[in-house]
């Protein structure tokens, strides 16, 4: 098809953003391994998808919930905006479990995904003038959905001497009377780290004094399976507002805020909302236990074997989520200018993808 | 929760285009109904989801392919950013049988229904400077989310004394070197006709004149149940670069373009996609003539009862889609001042939803 003339008309912002999602920085990556030419096979540790790993495969509730809510053939129809009531109450429910006081339907919003979210709240607060706050290193989507907003953003340091806590003096530096949101991911992506009871309370106290929203990542919850617990920031509610993003794709390993963005934009399918409340009163928790004990397991194994790695170093060993971060000490290779430099020639050497921070 | 801090901070452009969406708008009209006092129940005539009647339901081929898809446990996983292949292909096949010339998979991208579809394109094309072209009458989304990009929108006028057809003149008079595309809507929604293929050969010629391109929304393709059968844009493809808009939630009655835009926002879920093959493939025609069928006793009803209700005509007997447009005599009423306002009354005192244009 003749489409030359479109082309020079497109909008090169969007090009420039999407270069930094994972799944372009992993693709580049990945185009750099000829495995016919190195007899490696490809050893994938780049990605967050448990679902393609026989080992994680979604419970059987999952499926069941799903093809029961398709057979019954009562959600072919538009949702709401904001998502159906009993999927959205269901989730209140199961938040609330965690939390000192009840969240009500109304305190929920169904996305399609917790990328959709972040798409969404970046929206919400995008005005110009107005700051946000994202941790360093960060999941690189705030990053490339921010850089297609007015808002201007602001990092601020994790602390991997300190197990990747917030730099919370740091915050207090970068906020002003412009600063409309701190962004935190704990479980941590990419860090695998897992925030304590006191360091959170220390960032509402900070949010509060800051007079800024928390935005509460929480596509991990209890994903733990270190010494500490995971702890969802929506305890720490009464101190500072806090709005938290999370997913069934990572914990029931299948792939919700703001009503007006909500009515523009791609709604998840009614089918799937409908399937939500069988999947969260009935997936039982020796499922998600053995969810984290594999990843336990993987991440163990990983942690003790990178310490026979010259040159490479785990700061801090994961407790949480599906990731994480290593130091590599490039000064000691000849021919490596930086992280992502690293990643590519070990793509095109060894066959393993790594994803640079 | 304490929310005040989030509330004055957030972005009031979003709450304004919000307001002019079809789900907002009959939000306001139905709230205006008391069926209690009146004793009259609701009739909805607002709202384009046909699933909500029986005689709507979708195929059980559709219901197996999705059961299958979720049995499988094989799509549990993310899926690149432009849709998976298998579908993808399979999409491109369906399409290519009405046109002169052959769709590749990488002419195809899934986007989470048609609106997702809008949203991106009004991403892409959205840069400061740049204006696009849109009907009046116009499905609302289109407006509603423009109003939040950079891009200037130009109207131009469908007439309904030539059914509805473009004002070609007019379009000629809008556009200029920054003009990006045209937005076309057919079978049309809100005014119910279809175009001929001498018109749409005109409208593409005009495009190739302007050096623009032409968006074709096609969510109510072969939804023609009038004397006129529907022509896919795509048929005038040599003749200037045509972008079409497609659903599977209208013609199999269950509720794109842009690669690095699809990287940034939200997927269709997997287990939907993986589906699609199997839909496109297996759906028997009959299905569809029975749909049409419906909708054209349903549209003939319509047009013969108007005849009889005074002070409103239709300038244009449906053909097609799911819509009707009428034409309402304000001035024979002494306390109606505009079509929201009639639509307003009619829905207290009847308890009848209109959609004002």
């Amino acid at each position: 098809m003749d489409n030359q003339i479109w082309c020079f008309k497109e909008n090169n912002e969007v090009h420039a953003a999407a270069a930094f999602t994972v799944r372009n920085i992993l693709q580049a990556i990945i185009g750099n391994i000829d495995e016919t030419r190195t007899g490696k096979p490809m050893i994938h540790l780049g990605h967050g998808d448990p679902s393609v790993y026989p080992c994680f495969r979604t419970s059987t509730i999952v499926e069941d919930a799903l093809v029961e809510s398709v057979r019954s053939t009562k959600f072919n129809c538009y949702a709401p905006g904001v998502g159906i009531d009993p999927a959205r109450r269901t989730v209140a429910e199961h938040l609330s479990k965690d939390l000192p006081y009840k969240l009500t339907t109304d305190d929920i919003f169904l996305t399609v995904g917790a990328n959709h979210a972040i798409e969404i709240l970046l929206k919400v607060f995008g005005q110009p003038g107005a700051n946000i706050l994202f941790p360093t290193p960060n999941y690189p989507l705030y990053e490339a959905q921010s850089s297609l907003s007015p808002l201007e953003v602001r990092h601020f340091n994790l602390l991997p001497e300190k197990g990747w806590e917030v730099d919370l003096d740091g915050v207090k530096a970068l906020a002003d009377d412009k600063t409309v949101a701190i962004v935190l991911i704990n479980p941590g992506n990419p860090c695998g780290n897992v925030f304590t009871f006191e360091h959170m309370q220390k960032i509402a106290e900070t949010a509060r004094q800051l007079g800024i929203m928390v935005i509460a990542d929480e596509v991990y919850a209890y994903q733990a399976f270190g010494e500490k617990p995971f702890i969802p920031m929506g305890v720490f509610g009464h101190i500072a507002p806090v709005l938290t993003l999370g997913t069934l794709s990572k914990r029931w390993i299948i792939a919700g805020s703001i009503k007006s963005c909500l009515e523009l934009t791609a709604d998840p399918p009614t089918v799937i909302q409908a399937a939500v409340p069988h999947i969260l009163e009935n997936t039982p928790e020796s499922f998600f236990l053995n969810i984290n004990k594999i990843l336990k397991e993987a991440s163990d194994l990983f942690y003790e074997r990178l310490k026979d790695i010259p040159f490479v170093t785990c700061p801090h060993k994961p407790e949480g989520s599906m990731f994480a971060m290593v130091k590599i000490n490039i000064s000691a290779f000849d021919d490596v200018v930086d992280d992502t430099d690293f990643c590519m020639k070990l793509a095109k050497e060894e066959s393993i993808i790594l994803l640079p921070a």
